[in-house]
């Protein structure tokens, strides 16, 4: 307790001491993520309202080797946002000013503690949109999300957070403030730091302000449900798809047991006639009328391809919603009925199939009583694996078995040169596995990076580079 | 010359004795870039053939403290491929094969060497696209165009080349061999080495191979050329455009002095019924017809709102072709008749037309003789500037006057928060000049960076950080 009080001495001056928090409830509720795994042990939450305070406690951070845990919405999957070793949380979240916005630039400029469903709204105000988007957008803050690299179900038309950023301030370990390349759309002049930012998971620097690009709303979506053979043919209908000249804006894939689910627990009514092994959800943009037209076309040919075997195109609004809801309620249906151990991958899309095909396979093979959902954004080779814990297992031995397959997993997504994460980035969870997916020397430069950004280390500790 | 012999020794073994060139045509040819700027003078000209080649020689140079220049098609405007200091010279030219290209994936994998129109018609006669487009894409290499975020007309809506590239293959200042993110399209795992390498003009890597990001070829482009009152006018144009449907790849802008030139030079007749302060060239992809009616329409509304003075739309792609001679022209023909001082800088949309308008200001007052040619980008803010000798005055004297007066424009950049290299790069050109783009913090970064890429300093020293 007295370590507590201590500690919050070094910060006197420097921020007012109404945001500085120590009750065990802040601390418990800030300490994680919504990941949830790892048991939270914060010292402090620290709230700034300013660059500068941000600046001044890293710098005393630095000269006391305090670890700081940077802190947005938290709805990370990888604790990359968990306290767990007694560090300061520094909350972003009173720092949430939107600062300008520029029709004629088409950016916008806001403080790291805006939420994405904030920036959206601002945009949408203004008649522009932000692309990016995913379902944790009213909690989700900016800087989280670059920090984080964050995608979502867009990323094959828009990209990943990467692609809209223009330019950002971070507070390096040292305290010290960079801002790099502020609006500009070109500027080849240097080493590219604002991208070494960007998916650092607040490793190098917390990141203070953004600059984001926006761009036109859409002026209307389709959406089209296919019941499939196998997932050999969502690739095989991903490659016939990229050949017409369909806007697809994304292009999901759901396996049969979590579609089931939704359908099931959700008391929602299969729009197909029949069920199938596989289903693909796309998104199409619609500009033009001709273009309705020529989604009805190429879904027909596509059926008399023996592509799919079953096909709903949206009608309204109305249905396009219901049909994306098959898709984006799965996550919450699996997690509210089952235990689950989430892995979020990717490989390159040729591979898909005989890496899902060997997934099955090895899993089936060492637990076989274990059942896997599989779904994701096939259309940029990202598989979410959802294995679910039998009813008669211990939570302690399905986590123990999980951990074990794990490595069998990794080993499988090495051979198929794939990601052992895809968007969820490393955090504490997989910093120990790192190596399955960068080799010795990417790994040896990353460590060199972090003592340039944070000689102190005292930015995120253990976070994607485990200690050594 | 027993410098240059004896120098040759280190190499016995590792490369094949007709892959050393040493005579002075070939010192010269090799030794220079675009720029022509500054006097060759290499040691030896080495012609590896294999990635394990480059790794060889890279280790003998690391161990003997041997400085290389990578050298590519040599297509730059920065100085960035020039020997002038005695380094050895390693060109990539005989690693130009097309390793693979994936329809499913989208994807085209080459070596280093591969030349960009080699790439874009590999990737035609497999019914893809590469957008990426510069005028040197004859001579210019995949290697060199990735290690300079090589850009073009169509950044607009393809970005530059650091957008297209899925992974890549790099030989470190040790020899180290990295292989980055493949071919994957998410891999949030670690810190983003990708983008580091890409535009850091050959002082930290070897680019040795790089996998690639195909589209679908645009069905037809439409150009438009539009007569203005001033540049006000063309920012103008570009944010109405942003607001209406159309699909634009393009968006250039061309004052008065250059297009007359062209028209003038090169015996072509003025498409529009007068001349004009300012010009936009537009280009846009059209897919279905109705986009064609709808180009008819928003230049209509233009003209009506009075955003234009005039306007024609190409009507057959010879005629889309003639149009965007003017633009492409220019740079060709302004070098032929004038000696030039060039400058290739960007600042934010928004602040272009003060920009242009303060750049003339300061020209105007500090050299009253000379003539200011300036077009580009202007969708992406990127302007090129080009000052022309006037007659009378001496080669030495322009020169010595352009060295000051860019410190002027290079404060005027500053001013509106732009940069002093939008996509030519640094090179050698503006080492000296860094500080007026990045923060002493960045640049201190970047040393850092340096080091750990390129510890005994011996890939393109001098390059974009000057020696210290």
């Amino acid at each position: 307790m007295s370590t507590k009080t201590d500690l919050a001495t070094y910060f006197t001056g420097k921020i007012a001491e109404s945001r500085i928090l120590k009750d065990p409830d802040s601390l418990a509720f800030y300490g994680k993520d919504w990941l949830a795994r790892y048991t939270p042990n914060a010292s402090l939450v620290l709230l700034p309202e300013s660059e500068e305070e941000v600046s001044e406690i890293i710098k005393t951070c630095a000269a006391n080797n305090l670890a700081v845990v940077p802190s947005g919405g938290r709805t990370g999957l990888s604790g990359g946002a968990t306290a767990q070793n007694g560090e300061i949380i520094l909350s972003l979240e009173r720092m949430r000013k939107i600062l300008d916005i520029n029709p004629l630039d088409r950016t916008i400029r806001c403080q790291a503690g805006t939420t994405l469903e904030a920036l959206q709204n601002a945009a949408q105000d203004n008649g522009l949109f932000f692309p990016v988007d995913f379902s944790s957008r009213g909690s989700a803050q900016i800087g989280g999300a670059i920090a984080t690299n964050a995608g979502g179900i867009r990323v094959i038309k828009y990209g990943s957070f990467r692609e809209s950023v223009r330019g950002l301030r971070a507070v390096l370990g040292t305290g010290e403030v960079v801002s790099i390349n502020g609006s500009l759309v070109k500027n080849n002049s240097g080493y590219d730091l604002k991208n070494l930012l960007i998916g650092s998971e607040g490793t190098l620097g917390i990141i203070t302000e953004a600059t984001l690009t926006l761009t036109s709303p859409p002026n209307d979506t389709a959406r089209i449900l296919c019941g499939l053979e196998s997932v050999s043919a969502v690739t095989e209908l991903l490659a016939y798809c990229h050949k017409t000249t369909l806007d697809i804006s994304a292009f999901e894939y759901m396996e049969a047991l979590p579609y089931q689910e939704v359908l099931k627990h959700r008391g929602l009514k299969n729009p197909l006639s029949s069920t199938f092994s596989a289903y693909a959800l796309i998104e199409c943009e619609v500009t033009h009328s001709a273009q309705r037209e020529e989604i009805q076309q190429v879904f027909l040919q596509a059926f008399e391809q023996q592509l799919i075997v079953d096909v709903v195109v949206s009608e309204s609004s109305a249905q396009a919603e219901e049909l994306m809801n098959l898709r984006d309620l799965i996550s919450e249906t699996l997690s509210q009925r089952h235990t689950l151990h989430k892995n979020d991958i990717a490989v390159p899309i040729p591979a898909i199939p005989a890496f899902i095909q060997d997934l099955h396979a090895l899993l089936q093979k060492r637990y076989p009583d274990f059942q896997v959902a599989l779904f994701g954004h096939v259309g940029d080779g990202n598989i979410h694996v959802n294995v679910l814990k039998p009813q008669n297992l211990s939570d302690e031995l399905f986590r123990a078995q999980c951990h074990e397959a794990d490595h069998d997993i990794f080993s499988l997504i090495q051979q198929h040169k794939g990601t052992i994460s895809a968007e969820h980035g490393i955090g504490l969870l997989k910093a120990d596995f790192l190596s399955y997916t960068r080799s010795a020397a990417e790994i040896a430069l990353m460590r060199g990076i972090k003592k340039l950004f944070d000689p102190q280390a005292i930015l995120n500790p253990g976070k994607v580079l485990k200690a050594v």
